[in-house]
């Protein structure tokens, strides 16, 4: 029987493509620098997966990803010719960018009726400092907030599930994971966990970063368009 | 300038003792069974530092509070005679009495005010998991959990209030620690937390756990008799 919900954030909940060209785009404004919000945030999201990759390898002991976001925001700086544009103080507010990102329509709401019967919390590559921040600045109904802090690893190494589910007092098997992306999903089982799909089409939009995944890769517990349905689904809505 | 403010939580946020008495007062009633409920709940709670320490003493690894509970609960039912009256299931249940306990009067709407302003945290010796379901069902509004978990480790051990302070990604000194003990604001200052007191005289009401710490023993950066009364004096009341 399910007791928590863990949730991937990026792409799954929140829109992350448009959360960070707006901020890039707001940032820059009235800076006299032309700068392509969307490209921008694009190549900063493209440089996410390597760098995590790095720990996952061992060749790096564990940074929350605060630490990473930075390291690929000051390159994607020096890509885009801004580097002598933007000092630390400006790098920092920035870099925050992850920290205010739009719930897809659907998602707080959803969020909401999934609280009345289960326990909710990200199980996210974001740390615990920047998905509470995220949490209060868009309204999350976290009960706790797991994941890469917990594990002290990134998703999909599988300690950060096993470590997630633990964290909350659970057997695997009493956990659901909630993704948007197969390979997480996979990974969840992997651990034990159950496993629930959710649609996002629109993650990527027309860049060239990754492409959504449109249909389960498996045969998961649930595969519903959106947190709604999940909610349905799950016999948590109203 | 301080961003969060971490709380200690049993005794500080909530009545430790009426919840567990009450609660064990509920499981025993109609077992035919005459149990001091209030006698039970201060004997449970008298094993709780002896149980920590064997952790902090580096006698036995980091396991979560849940667990000594279980094991101060197996105990104490032995102590009542009533070791044979409870079973497995029974006692899972009856250890859930950590995650029922009632907020002193000011503390809800005390730290409503504060979020208004703060990052708010519970640093407790309590689990993530333990701490979650109490703030579920007491409607504690916390941004994260950090404390035990986090620190792997027990208060006042050093490591609990830095590895909190790191979890929310800040400085020590952005931190405030709360608490009517002044033991665990000592040790949040060896750490470079600020501290505030607040005074919490019915804690212990008329059993032989303890004495509450009337007074502060040291110049904390703050001073007050209840929550509502440190939301007015760190500027975040309404």
């Amino acid at each position: 029987m399910i007791q928590a919900l863990l949730f991937d954030v990026f792409g799954t909940v929140v829109d992350w493509r448009s959360g960070v060209a707006r901020e890039v785009e707001t940032f820059f404004a009235g800076s006299g620098r032309k700068v392509d919000a969307w490209a921008f945030a694009d190549s900063w999201r493209a440089k996410y997966q390597p760098s995590m990759e790095e720990i996952r390898s061992g060749r790096r002991g564990y940074v929350v990803l605060d630490v990473l976001h930075r390291e690929n925001l000051d390159a994607t700086l020096a890509e885009f010719d801004l580097a002598d544009t933007v000092d630390d103080e400006g790098r920092a507010r920035l870099n925050r960018a992850w920290e205010k990102l739009p719930p897809w329509p659907d998602a707080v709401p959803g969020l909401e009726a999934l609280r009345s019967r289960y326990l909710l919390a990200p199980c996210s590559n974001g740390s615990i400092a920047m998905m509470a921040r995220l949490a209060r600045n868009v309204g999350l109904p976290w009960d706790a907030i797991v994941g890469a802090d917990i594990g002290r690893g990134y998703k999909p190494q599988r300690e950060v599930y096993s470590a997630s589910a633990a964290a909350l007092g659970l057997a695997p098997a009493e956990v659901m994971m909630v993704a948007a992306h197969n390979f997480d999903l996979a990974a969840a089982r992997k651990a034990g966990l159950k496993a629930a799909f959710v649609s996002r089409p629109d993650e990527y939009g027309d860049g060239p970063v990754g492409t959504p995944d449109l249909e389960p890769s498996d045969d998961w517990e649930a595969v519903v368009p959106d947190f709604m349905a999940l909610a349905r689904t799950l016999g948590a809505a109203g």
